[in-house]
């Protein structure tokens, strides 16, 4: 009965509309080679193993989900990146098709058994700790077939590149519910010395602040210092990656690593570099807010792109609140889908967020997309006669801006993503297993 | 393209499936006239005023949102219970279609308005606090046309009867996207005394804990006094309207009232009145969790009815975030309309509900509505082999029952009540006020 385009681990075609989020070509970070295998984790065949490799040392850096059960995956990673305090990596390997998450021991031996074997098939040896992090995507509960998975990794070394389709490939390989591979990249000159910088990352569903099924990479040829990568890497996932919402769900295996091996040359990044590090935090930054708005994009059955900008809020931690309270009601977000100008369901979203607000002082307005005049819906808590053909005409618009204003001294403001809530969500999600 | 029944304030007729839920025949309270009729408020000229009144003098409770933006029949109620100390009231009159929420100054003047219009139609006089309390729900933002709803009044006066039509038409007239009306009724008999206890209820969508764009009444003859009545409202939503959850959005008008006119006879009933306390306070728990219930399966776009048993939580609060987290997961009710086992889902659910969770000795199972063996899908944290034709059966079901360990020490437990996320759901909240 619903003809919504089913998405089964990327068997589909692209749709249409989102051929423009795939880029056709790129400048990526020197010394770093990657590509995808279709292991047959997957049952469709599609590319399920993604493989990232430095011959050069890497530093690394990780955030990870706050989900009390971590997939073993994640476990295993914030423990090898600890005992090695974020230095010495050279490879990344990613499965999709199967999360190894609730997989008891079983699943801990499973990941270590694959990074091992990754790092003997790269270099012909194994390490006291791997030089290897994992990442897994996909159903939760099910072992992994980790025979398959070794066979891929035997096969994947033979398919690493470092030009654009191998990139792109490799983005495809990371893919569950998603329909379009998710890549950036970026390159600029300082002082004669060009860095680049890469991201990829997988998303849909399950995307909640704080993370979601979501699987980030920002891949750097920088000098970065190892704790200035981390550092960096949290920071920016603080402002991106956590300030967008799908569904509200965070899932068990949320997790955006960072690697840098310093091929571009030049000098060692830290935070007291100066200029250099002002230039280069920003446009890591940058890419990971651009990822992050890519996974919104590709929300499960998104047809709206949703910025919420909160201000005069108690603190920033409030207006967060305030904008994923917002974000996560699915009465805002099927509104939306509706375009529908229920600017009701946005107060009582913010009523019910547990913050400071001043309703005698609240502001909302939609912004259009077409950069005309703001539509006020509440000024100074008192509902405004809405001309309703003007709202339908900028909820025609697959981005709308939505700016709110809560009235309370303080200084705290928020910028948040988050897309609608459709029929295609449901038949997603209803069958995903299938 | 999307066929799902739409439901614009119960016009549409009530589905076969729902019938049952219906009662044919009651026993109410005694010295109660209630009734409905149609003021033009909702468009398409269903019932949309509801009347209940006593002309002996009642007590009254009420238990309210605690959305930051609250209607104004919430604002009025509020003061008004505390100003009289729950004393003294002979009616509530509630108007569907118009939530009166976020109206400003002028709405709290509506419906001071209405209320004391209510007296003067009712005894011919006006008080200086008004006997009368008040409930709305509807779209938010609009303001309400009093001048219908006082023309309503001016009839609804005359179509009130203490019979089963009359309660039963007073459900339907406070029914919003409700597909059928929610009444309940029962008496018993104690030391010779007959009481009756009568409950109504809309619920649908904005069901969440805390309650809900949900308004419930629950009325008895009994003489209860004021203050007791009050505990025995709080305690008993606490355990029923407050276990509910349909889309986790809290509403801006969530209020629950009780009435108790004494009519019954027998002695005043306090908390220290021994047995015949412990017997009422039961049936009126009940009450209230028959009525949350009948929410639930109302919920919009609703095909199943999920209890969730929740136990060896730190504290029962713990375990009441445990089951509303899970309640509330778009991806676990995505799946159980989807009739998918996909167990994954609820652990994922716990992991973020920000509990303590021993995830070595978590337990959960599926308990089949027809009494046959518990489907073991986690036992210790170790997934169990499931058998998924056997799941299948189980999901067949109307009613599953998920039974949740969390394996911490401590005895806390909570039962909780909540429905699957349909197409129907978005189709319903996509145009609702179209």
């Amino acid at each position: 009965m619903f003809k919504a385009a089913k998405r089964f681990y990327s068997s589909i075609e692209i749709p249409k509309n989102k051929l423009k989020y795939i880029p056709t070509s790129g400048t990526y970070p020197k010394g770093f080679k990657v590509g995808c295998y279709a292991s047959g984790v997957k049952k469709n065949g599609a590319p399920d193993l993604a493989l990232i490799y430095s011959a050069e040392s890497c530093n690394a850096a990780g955030v990870f989900t706050t989900n009390k059960f971590k997939a073993a995956p994640v476990i295993v990673d914030k423990e090898i990146l600890e005992l090695k305090q974020n230095k010495d990596f050279h490879s990344i390997v990613i499965n999709s098709g199967c999360a190894n998450a609730v997989t008891g021991r079983g699943g801990l031996e499973d990941a270590k058994d694959i990074i091992n074997y990754v790092d003997k098939t790269l270099t012909g040896e194994t390490f006291p700790i791997s030089k290897t992090l994992t990442m897994s995507t996909g159903v939760i509960g099910q072992r992994l077939n980790v025979e398959k998975i070794k066979a891929g990794i035997d096969n994947i070394v033979h398919e690493l590149g470092s030009d654009h389709e191998h990139w792109l490939n490799c983005a495809k390989g990371i893919m569950t519910t998603d329909t379009f591979p998710k890549l950036i990249s970026r390159s600029f000159t300082h002082n004669g010395v060009t860095y680049s910088i890469s991201g990829l990352v997988k998303g849909a569903g399950m995307i909640c602040p704080n993370m979601a099924t979501l699987l980030g990479l920002i891949i750097t040829d920088a000098p970065i210092e190892a704790k200035t990568l981390n550092t960096m890497l949290k920071q920016s996932v603080d402002k991106s990656f956590n300030c967008i919402s799908v569904d509200g769900d965070m899932s068990t295996n949320d997790t955006i690593l960072a690697l840098s091996n310093g091929q571009s040359g030049g000098d060692v990044i830290t935070e007291q570099s100066g200029e250099i590090y002002e230039i280069f935090e920003k446009q890591f930054k940058e890419i990971a807010i651009q990822l992050a708005q890519l996974v919104v994009r590709d929300g499960e059955g998104a047809t709206k792109f949703i910025t919420i900008n909160v201000k005069n809020a108690k603190n920033d931690e409030e207006a967060k609140k305030a904008a994923n309270s917002i974000s996560n009601s699915a009465l805002v977000k099927t509104a939306m889908f509706g375009k529908d100008a229920n600017w009701g369901r946005i107060l009582c979203a913010i009523g019910y967020a547990n913050v400071d607000v001043d309703t005698t002082k609240t502001n909302v307005s939609f912004i259009p997309a077409d950069d005309s005049e703001e539509l006020k819906l509440l000024v100074n808590g008192e509902p405004q006669p809405v001309d309703e053909e003007r709202a339908s005409e900028i909820l025609e618009f697959e981005d709308l801006q939505i700016e709110v204003d809560l009235g309370v001294p303080g200084d705290g403001k928020c910028q948040f993503w988050t897309c609608d809530l459709s029929h295609d969500y449901v038949t997603i999600n209803g069958d995903y297993r299938s």
